[in-house]
C-alpha cells in the first residue's frame, strides 16, 4: 500500500489570519519568544497497492491540486512511501 | 533558530467528519481506490536560537498540549531541528 503524507500551507505573501491569531495567543500566554508561525493542513492518504510509484505520485498530485489545496493561494508538499502490511 | 514541525491529528477511534467528507468527494470524482484518509493540522514554529535543545522541546510540547491540540481527542507529533541562518 502507498501512503502519501501531504502538507498544504499558504503561499508566501498570503495573509494567514489563523497563524497570526495563534502567535498573538502565544504572546499573551508568555511564549513571546516564538518568532514565526506557519499554519496549514495535514492529510494522509492510503492508495491502492496495485499502483506503480509513478502512478501513485501522479494521483497524489492530482488530488492535491483538485481537492486538497487551492493552487491560487496555497502550496503543497508530499512524501510518498510504500508500506508492507 | 529552532524549527518545530508539528502535526495534530485525531486519536484513533475519534470520528473525523472532514476526512469522511473528503473520502466521499474523492469517490465521486473517480478516486475510489483511496482506502483511507487522515486529516489534521500542520504547524511550524520558529523558536528562539538561545534555547537549549531540551528547553526547545519542552516548550514545543507545552504549546502543543495547551494551545495547538485538544489532548482529550487529539494527538500530536513533532520534529525539532536547528537551522543556521
Amino acid at each position: 500500500m502507498w501512503k502519501a503524507k501531504i502538507i498544504v500551507t499558504y503561499k508566501p505573501g498570503i495573509l494567514d489570519p489563523e497563524a497570526k491569531t495563534i502567535q498573538h495567543a502565544l504572546g499573551s500566554l508568555g511564549y513571546g519568544n516564538i518568532q514565526d508561525i506557519t499554519a496549514g493542513r495535514f492529510f494522509e492518504l492510503s492508495l491502492d497497492a496495485g499502483l506503480s510509484q509513478a502512478a501513485a505520485e501522479a494521483q497524489t498530485r492530482e488530488i492535491c491540486e483538485k481537492i486538497l489545496s487551492n493552487p491560487v493561494i496555497q502550496k503543497y508538499s508530499y512524501e510518498l512511501s510504500e508500506t508492507v502490511l
